[in-house]
């Protein structure tokens, strides 16, 4: 069944009559459209893509043929609400008031819009075959932009150059940052969202190292965090303990698995070791088109683990003005339990 | 007076007691927060600015300090609408429909959210002597990289090569691009939208070159359509349009002049010579932190022109199938018309 023959299905089990897509990435993994102005309606035995003038051309190359393409026209509004009837879910996650306000005043009286976010995320979120092997090529890309960098060499050179030497690294790769790199020397890894800056990479620190690339529209996502040399034990005992914490949720990666009960195998044995206030974000998300999708992986998440989906596992310690310690893997997960799509070892490993 | 006093009097014309601005780029534009999660509540005497606590250590850093900031937690919601109280305006452009039913379901009874979207905008829209340098400073870049460009020459190469070169170039000169550069050479010069492809750049052919610098936080935006080598009759006259249009215009930018109006005046000029179905985008638009934002120039736009506005000026003709003519200038308005920001010559350009 092709990707839209299952939304309609469905769409047909949330009983609504139609499902309006706004979100481009969603339009994206729906039709293969890329421009930045599309939709799509979906219900019945009706796909519908629309667009404006500007992107027909486009449209006719790369929509899947499975979709009616109505002539375009300059605004796509009173385009789709023409073809809207009945009880229609709208992605309340993505669409802005003003957007559903001007949806309401065009729509006839017979269309009631109900809010039915994450309609499309749900089948997103577990991957296809063909998915899967570009996210694995985006993985594995990643995994050899590090080798690079790791040769290198860290020490003595500034975070900001570290980060942009991968991102120009990766574009020479044909592929782009799946998000701005993270390099977090020092007191600086315990800042989760650091900016790399002019700090310079000293000896015997640990340096937190967030990077992932976008190849092929898919993305991946990997943590390591280096030693340049020697640890202080606590250093040391941090590293040990992330990485612990690191391979137990690991383990307890499998279908029928709960988001907030994974996070708990990882959380409980960094706060039995006295760093609970210290892993201040959630274990893991998914990754696939977006760099953070579903399924979530945290200590409130209701997500369960189904196989086919791809998310990151990356607990962290963060000692504010002392350091950081983050370790992530890109894992699927499969009918065993995962497989790791992170290559690169996990031992503390020291670099120059 | 600072931005955030200047958006307390907009406020309280329009008779709210509160603002409350999550959009993440008037956050910045605001406070000079970079994060990815924060949020201002502006009203009466109050100025206040929120995030969670993995930016606390950031805020500290670059919201400036007429902003209260309190003590971080890590959900937002529950802090701001402990902040919220009377008729309290949101961006309902901005924010989508979820979020707004999360605040509504949070806030008390004494809270009514009402859209008022566009408040910052409306500053936004205004530029500061700082900012206009940076935006002079981005467009002077671009300047330079279209001459870097013409200097290794465009034919032979693949529209994809001139692009990705000065994608490269611009991050070699610590910018980056402020959208993805169009190269669209011979019929590809129709689509207004084409990503640049493998298509070789021939002799005798118009190329659409369209790009921008994201400097400092500020874009530029400029397009040139260039010819290599002699041209037949045809492009030539549509070139001579376009530049004609594009100059009548520039003329018609002054202070309280009416978006549509100055639209109107290359338009005419395009129509009368018979292509006025050949143009079918907005004549400009305005450029600052972000390269598409306030105000429009337009056939529908009842935008009016201030000091300050720094706007595209961009008519185009599209023949599918055979060529395009897009001519871009960014500039300011000034008390007198309009200074140019782009210094690039728009006479008929023959290249290698």
């Amino acid at each position: 069944m092709s990707r839209g023959e299952r939304l309609a299905e469905l769409v047909a089990e949330r009983e609504l009559d139609q499902l309006f897509v706004s979100d481009l990435m969603n339009v994206r993994y729906l039709t293969g459209f890329t421009g930045t102005n599309g939709a799509c309606l979906i219900g019945g035995e009706e796909l519908v893509f629309f667009t404006d003038f500007r992107y027909t051309e486009r449209a006719k190359d790369e929509v899947s043929p499975e979709w009616e393409r109505p002539k375009a026209e300059r605004e796509l509004v009173p385009q789709i609400v023409g073809r809207m009837s009945g009880r229609v879910g709208f992605e309340d996650s993505k669409l802005s008031v003003r957007q559903l306000a001007r949806l309401e005043a065009a729509a006839g009286d017979g269309v009631e819009l109900v809010p039915a976010g994450d309609t499309v995320e749900q089948l997103r979120a577990v991957k296809e075959p063909e998915e899967l092997e570009r996210i694995a090529a985006a993985a594995e890309l990643t995994d050899s932009v590090y080798e690079w960098a790791l040769e290198r060499g860290l020490r003595g050179r500034t975070e900001r150059d570290v980060a942009r030497a991968c991102e120009a690294r990766l574009r020479e790769l044909d592929a782009e940052p799946s998000f701005p790199p993270i390099v977090a020397t020092g007191a600086n890894g315990a800042l989760p969202h650091a900016e790399p800056g002019q700090r310079e990479i000293g000896e015997g620190e640990l340096v937190v190292f967030d990077m992932g690339a976008l190849l092929d529209g898919y993305c991946s996502d990997c943590t390591r965090t280096f030693a340049t040399g020697e640890l202080d034990d606590e250093a040391r005992e941090v590293y040990e303990l992330v990485r612990r914490a690191q391979a137990a949720a690991l383990e307890a990666i499998r279908p029928g698995a709960v988001g907030k009960e994974v996070d708990a195998v990882a959380r409980e044995l960094i706060s039995e070791a006295g760093h609970g206030d210290s892993f201040g974000h959630g274990l893991g998300h998914g990754v696939g088109l977006e760099v953070h999708e579903g399924p979530r992986l945290a200590s409130t998440s209701e997500d369960e683990l189904r196989e086919g989906n791809v998310v990151t596992v990356e607990p962290g310690v963060y000692l504010p003005g002392r350091l950081g310690v983050r370790i992530e893997d890109l894992v699927l997960v499969t009918a065993e339990g995962h497989r790791n799509l992170s290559g690169l070892p996990k031992d503390l490993q020291l670099v120059d």
